[in-house]
């Protein structure tokens, strides 16, 4: 059997050290290891959130291929690909539509949590209660077999295997059920100590220069027991040594020893951090530069890869539409 | 100013009296008066109410395509097509999904009637709650002006038109308010009294031979207070009567005369007006003999017809994304 795979992200901000290890570095891997890959660029979701006021998804969009290949995901391996260049998802999610009871969607628990959190817009909009379904449309028209998520994302995961079933139940055997990867990675907070996030202003970008990374790093929040430099600090308990642990490992266990014993000052020990992080960045940073410079070349990258993915979703939905009996032919 | 038309049907059956007298003739009058007249077999809406058993969907838009184009219907004049061969209909309904308020839905009376009337399969689904969206897209994909409707769609068109003031009011301006034409139709109740339909079997159908015809309306209730042949009649309150009004003008009066007087009974009425109406339905019946025997050249007009529709919609479908932000071009 062929190990497909599916993955997306809503162009809705730049990207960040938590997307690099919470996805793309897994992203890469399962690239590399030969499973076949489609990454989307999901503009659609985008819009179902920032319908309001869409002007920057566009941007947002070459961003984040930027942010796809300077991390390493290449298209001569991946389909990379904007979803509403694939149009035949909005076929799918219309034929979908019509067997998906209601109430799968309203039990949607990251639906009934986003629509009492997010109050600066109207959230109860007939799209968003669907995104789930424009979901299983962008996982099944693929046939995807494995898709790499979050636990968080796994009551989505399961609507599309319900659709799936559903589907192959009164149309005949058609889509694989798809199975979650559950890849361990690194939790990465914001500066602040909080969960990394564009609307918390505390997000480290890809896209970030080294001198922005060393300023960022270096008003981190730090051990709130150590208050004077003489304290011993508190390591388990400080963001700044969890960053030291994944992009300083060789000094970890110094930099342990030395703040528990108030040899090292935190000033010092983010110094130490802001040059290694920038030296870790580097490499896409550099990748970076270069896609940017040629905008051109990055959208035909994008359209190409569109116009791939789109050859495999036309002939599902042929099927689909033989299948369920809207298919017409001369 | 063009007056551009949308209308469409859902292919759920073959087409009786009702539909030629509530639909037909008024859309052939609008396609002869030069309107431009955009005449949609709308097999997508059949899904949403047919997702359960949707094989017969594809014979009744043959069949639906045969009594358009022998009523009168001109695929010269009229663009005729098939809503699921023109998928730009899928794309605008994913995006006016975005911004359509769940509430707006909701208090659509039709939608509620509909889940609370049928019993024998699950409306309580996303497509059906979302069908005025997607009639919504129907109509202003193609920018209509003017929708020839019953009154008790009025509803769907009210949200069509707040659909497109929104999208307008946030995108800026492309889309027409499109106005309803509502055109005084002669009611024409089944051979039992009842709302003529499928599921009462109660229709007489533009396909039905002159005997089936004759022996439908021999079946016909007629008033129920003549018990005995020498009763006098009351026809303004037969159904029979009513069928005489349209097709037997020119007896009328004498009918009338004759019923209330009981010189003519109701046997002999029936069998006058069977004769007529078989007469009145014989040049309809003639070309749809001729359609049938050549199914593949009624295929090519349907596909000549989508094309033409489609060129319409792709160009409105790119002015769509480029204004609302997700549009790509190298």
């Amino acid at each position: 059997m062929e190990k497909i795979i599916l993955s997306g992200m809503r162009p809705t901000g730049p990207l960040h050290i938590g997307h690099l290890f919470g996805a793309l570095k897994n992203w890469k891997r399962l690239q590399d290891e030969g499973y076949v890959c489609y990454y989307m660029i999901a503009d659609y979701h985008a819009l179902s959130t920032e319908y309001l006021n869409p002007k920057n998804i566009k941007n947002y969009v070459e961003e984040m291929a930027i942010d796809f290949l300077s991390s390493g995901l290449d298209p001569e391996k991946s389909t990379i690909f904007i979803q509403s260049l694939v149009p035949e998802h909005t076929e799918l999610h219309l034929i979908f539509s019509m067997f998906v009871p209601i109430p799968y969607l309203e039990r949607n628990p990251v639906y009934k949590e986003q629509v009492e959190e997010i109050k600066d817009r109207d959230l109860h909009t007939y799209g968003f209660l669907g995104y789930p379904v424009l979901q299983a449309a962008d996982i099944l028209i693929y046939k995807a077999n494995y898709v790499p998520i979050g636990i968080d994302q796994m009551p989505h995961l399961e609507l599309t295997r319900e659709i799936a079933r559903k589907f192959n139940y009164l149309y005949g055997e058609t889509f694989p059920e798809p199975e979650a990867i559950l890849t361990e990675t690194p939790k990465i907070p914001g500066i602040d100590g909080r969960k990394m996030s564009k609307s918390y202003n505390n997000a480290i970008y890809l896209k970030d220069s080294p001198e922005i990374i060393k300023e960022k790093v270096s008003n981190m929040f730090t051990d709130p027991k150590r208050i004077y430099r003489k304290d011993p600090g508190h390591p388990e308990t400080c963001p700044v040594f969890l960053y030291q642990k994944i992009f300083n490992v060789n000094r970890i266990e110094e930099i342990e020893n030395d703040c528990k014993n108030a040899i090292i000052g935190c000033t010092d020990c983010k110094r130490e951090l802001g040059e290694k992080l920038a030296v870790y960045l580097e490499d896409i940073r550099i990748k970076r530069e270069k896609l940017e410079k040629d905008k051109k070349k990055l959208m035909e990258y994008l359209i190409e890869g569109s116009k791939k993915a789109r050859n495999v979703a036309q002939k599902t939905i042929i099927e689909v539409k033989k299948k369920v009996g809207v298919f017409y032919e001369c």
